[in-house]
């Protein structure tokens, strides 16, 4: 019985909802606790700084609320924890007069800011109450510099040769005031409120040194909403992430943080993030039948396994070929295109939210995925698979990539430390 | 244990979020046994006519996942259920040449769609497979007819007098484009891709019958993310929905609901829907001290007290003052004004979504609340107060109604029949 009433908390040891798991804050004890679970759930949130007590009569927070991530670490959080069900993404450029003594300033109140958040407490200065009363909620912040940012603090030198501006893809059709960035915030939660309530926070944080560039909001499953054990739906229909890296693999590590070792110094356990804007044209893509569709991407649908057959994890055989001498996976497939071991081994883990911004004036919706993916090193990473896709991808007539950042990602702060102190204060 | 284990489950004998309970397809035994939870919850969901049997090695629907709302009944769903994670609005023209007859097929196909949907199904036709995988989330879908759908559809002897327009408040500054619609949807559920993957469903039966006038998004809190019993918050902080009726209480159904008895006869059982698209100006009200907020509201914003003294379910002491004489509850205090025994008795059932369409070009949010309230007569629920708040409500400067609609929601309709078929069949 323990096992099923905690489905939903995903905990290092138990399965995770996609590649990573996220750490819990709070005990099996002070979950299944009769001792006023929420008090116990306040206490691990911070306890004395913390919001008051919640009324007498409250019920316990579930596992959705209690979920909690950390913000010290190796790395950043928000980059291998499972999805979240809410996200807001949001760019900022530094303002004119504003240089690295203010950016070291305002990456110290982010910090600050993140770290309390997470933890469910309230915002330093002036919280506006909107997360009162709700669990940290899996909460996670992360940070970003983008090119732009580095020239305008004085830091030339110590901007990545990663952070170069990604080729033009000829299928790009990207809108640059929702693109880029000097600053790029990533902000994701299992409720809602609370992840509004981060994004407002940091907005406030910037004051008078930054000022909002883009701002994009998203959103995944529910955790607990569907009995698929690993892998996301899109909205298109289709299991996205079977390919991803998973961290039991020998090289994740390697493939998605830049080593301890590595240049500059103060990317080190960093990570970049490709950000794209993707959005599907669902009005054609749903006019295809689901055998069409299974075509272009080279999946079934139904349950994501390749269509040489097996199940969903089963490798997939570009080699099998019907009767007639052609291939299971055609030529064009997704997936087939995407494959690792057909792009020098390339491999970046995907961690996207669907967004859904309304419909249009022409009744065609304004949806599609917020696609983030993450790698050491982004000339190893996206950049070869989209040379690839924009080549002769069978899913292009149903995309269109309108947005694209790329951001630095310093490694997880020390206590005491804030993000990016290294690169700020080096 | 088992209490715990169920907290999320809203089922009519255990305490709601919100003003209603929602009622629960699947049996404690279903979630709680060991027998295959997932396929006991398929099972409830319609069995045969499902999707197909969720991957060996899945994990269990939570309660989140399972919660279930009825298509059938005396009501329409989405009214007295719990506040969902997730909403969609949408609102449609009936096309030129489109008349009864269109209407009538129109509703059919959307209720069969509700239908099967609520339960867990896919749609009746091209399923997009987007909510695969996933159980019913507590998904409702409510259907409304606006003033201008009986003028299209020969049925102007039918139009309710209720359905008259709204008067003019002279601090609307309504958009007509989001406004009104000769047919109304309502979509929540607890899952983001449960309520899009019912949004799409519904947009394409409307077929060449109708067009998309205008869609918005919203949300709540997701089950489980909070401690606190009763009532959610909105995007400035406050509690909301103190004051809403209880279905316990004697005059619920009389305040909320036409009678059985009542005129037209096609509306027995039905409600009217207000519908505001409210913006907050949040840059202005977090520069308010909370002191000062507290004044606005007449509320104390930890914990929903009337400033009167009490706890948030406490009766406000209109009446008392301090030392000096002022009222406790300041007279233009926003709660102060709303008190229905200060309105006629009028009481209105509200029951919304908050929204965040991300950040304008000034760098203010779009974000603010969906507001949704349901009565037995708009000119005893909603216009009475409204009115009231138009003329001196403290709470005025920090809100702008953006949108605004009035809709006439028949009763639930029984096995067989579809919603508004007395409308249209009568």
């Amino acid at each position: 019985m323990p096992d099923q009433s905690l489905s939903q908390v995903r905990t290092p040891d138990a399965p995770a909802a996609e590649p990573g798991a996220r750490a819990s804050g709070v005990s099996r004890r002070a979950l299944l606790g009769t001792a006023g679970a929420t008090g116990l759930v306040l206490g691990a949130a911070g306890g004395a700084v913390g919001y008051a007590a919640a009324p007498a009569g409250a019920t316990p927070l579930t596992a959705l609320g209690s979920g909690r991530a950390m913000f010290h670490g190796k790395h950043q959080p928000g980059i291998t924890e499972g999805l979240q069900a809410r996200g807001h993404l949001v760019a900022f450029d530094l303002v004119a007069g504003a240089g690295r003594k203010e950016a070291a300033a305002l990456l110290r109140r982010w910090s600050t800011t993140a770290e309390r958040l997470m933890a469910g407490e309230p915002a330093p200065h002036d919280d506006t109450d909107v997360a009162r009363d709700a669990g940290p909620s899996s909460l996670t912040v992360t940070f970003g510099f983008g090119h732009g940012f580095f020239g305008k603090t004085g830091l030339e030198k110590q901007r990545p040769a990663a952070l170069d501006p990604l080729p033009d893809f000829s299928s790009d059709r990207l809108d640059k005031s929702r693109s880029d960035g000097d600053l790029w915030v990533q902000i994701g939660a299992d409720d809602a409120l609370v992840a509004f309530h981060a994004l407002r926070a940091i907005q406030k944080d910037a004051g008078s040194a930054a000022r909002v560039r883009w701002q994009m909001n998203g959103f995944n499953r529910s955790p607990g909403a569907t009995a698929h054990p690993m892998t996301a739906r899109n909205l298109m229909g289709q299991l996205d992430g079977t390919g991803n890296p998973k961290p039991s693999d020998a090289d994740f590590e390697k493939r998605v943080f830049v080593p301890a070792s590595g240049e500059p110094a103060w990317m080190a356990n960093g990570s970049y993030a490709v950000v794209r804007r993707i959005r599907m044209l669902l009005d054609d893509w749903e006019k295809l039948s689901t055998t069409a569709q299974e075509q272009v991407i080279g999946r079934r649908k139904a349950d994501g396994a390749p269509l040489s057959g097996g199940a969903e994890t089963t490798p997939m055989d570009l080699e099998k070929a019907d009767a007639k001498g052609d291939y299971l996976v055609p030529l064009n497939a997704h997936a087939r295109i995407t494959r690792p071991d057909r792009n020098g081994g390339a491999a970046m883990l995907r961690r996207p939210f669907s967004y859904h911004d309304g419909i249009d004036a022409d009744g065609t919706p304004d949806a599609g995925l917020l696609f983030i993916c993450w790698q050491a090193d982004p000339l190893r990473g996206f950049v070869p698979v989209q040379r690839k896709l924009d080549r002769g991808d069978a899913l292009s007539p149903f995309i269109r990539h309108e947005a694209s950042g790329l951001f630095a990602v310093p490694g997880g702060a020390a206590k005491g430390e804030y993000v990016g102190q290294r690169l700020l204060e080096g």
